[in-house]
């Protein structure tokens, strides 16, 4: 049995921070569950391109609100707690948090973890890392 | 893109309830995702004996406090808003939940939501579907 805790993961390097966003990622592929379980803040006023090439992606909307535009169809739907999406389909997307909002994400296949800062301060992806897109 | 709402999910047939337990399954083996995704409430004073022999299974603490017993080590933990704790071995466990308890989990493989209701009003496991065992 795994036991973790949200606080002790945001003081850890398994915390991580780029423009517009931070991530606790509470399990990784490492713990072997075959998902990675991350409790994700995405900052008021962000816009956020996406697209996860080699993930499949749930977003559970825990607290504030925000709207996430479908690349693919042009719509643009309103987020608030209680509200999920789910990116089966690899979908590209942006996302636009008007406060700042918490979110519980999945990824399949689990993210890794590996990834390192570059010059910018910025995570880039590793192998299989999902990052925000250009 | 897949576009869920807690609310929507609890007014339909996607909300199994058992004793001391009620789960609104926000995503189903049938959404492709790889994992199912539930916004399980554990009621207060319940006492929940389980072991999914099938699936492993990540819970997120959202809201309320308990605790739970492993019993593979005998070992007593406390949960709170924050903690997580992830089934990696199919761990038999014992759920106490002091206050109605707000959990967010994720299974692997898929809870297939195609379970039935039994004389007792249980749910009983269809094939893959994990339920409080005896």
């Amino acid at each position: 049995m795994i036991l973790r805790n949200l606080n002790d993961i945001r003081k850890s390097d398994q915390n991580v921070r780029a423009d517009g966003w931070a991530s606790a990622r509470m399990l990784l592929e490492q713990d072997g569950m075959g998902f990675s379980f991350h409790v994700t803040t995405l900052f008021a006023g962000a816009e956020l391109k996406m697209h996860y090439q080699n993930h499949l992606e749930s977003v559970f909307v825990l607290k504030g609100k925000g709207t996430i535009e479908d690349l693919g169809t042009g719509k643009t739907h309103k987020l608030k707690a209680g509200d999920l999406y789910a990116l089966n389909d690899h979908d590209r997307h942006i996302l636009r948090p008007e406060t700042d909002m918490l979110t519980a994400c999945v990824f399949n296949p689990p993210v890794t973890g590996k990834e390192v800062h570059d010059e910018s301060g910025a995570y880039p992806a590793a192998e299989r890392e999902p990052v925000p897109a250009d």
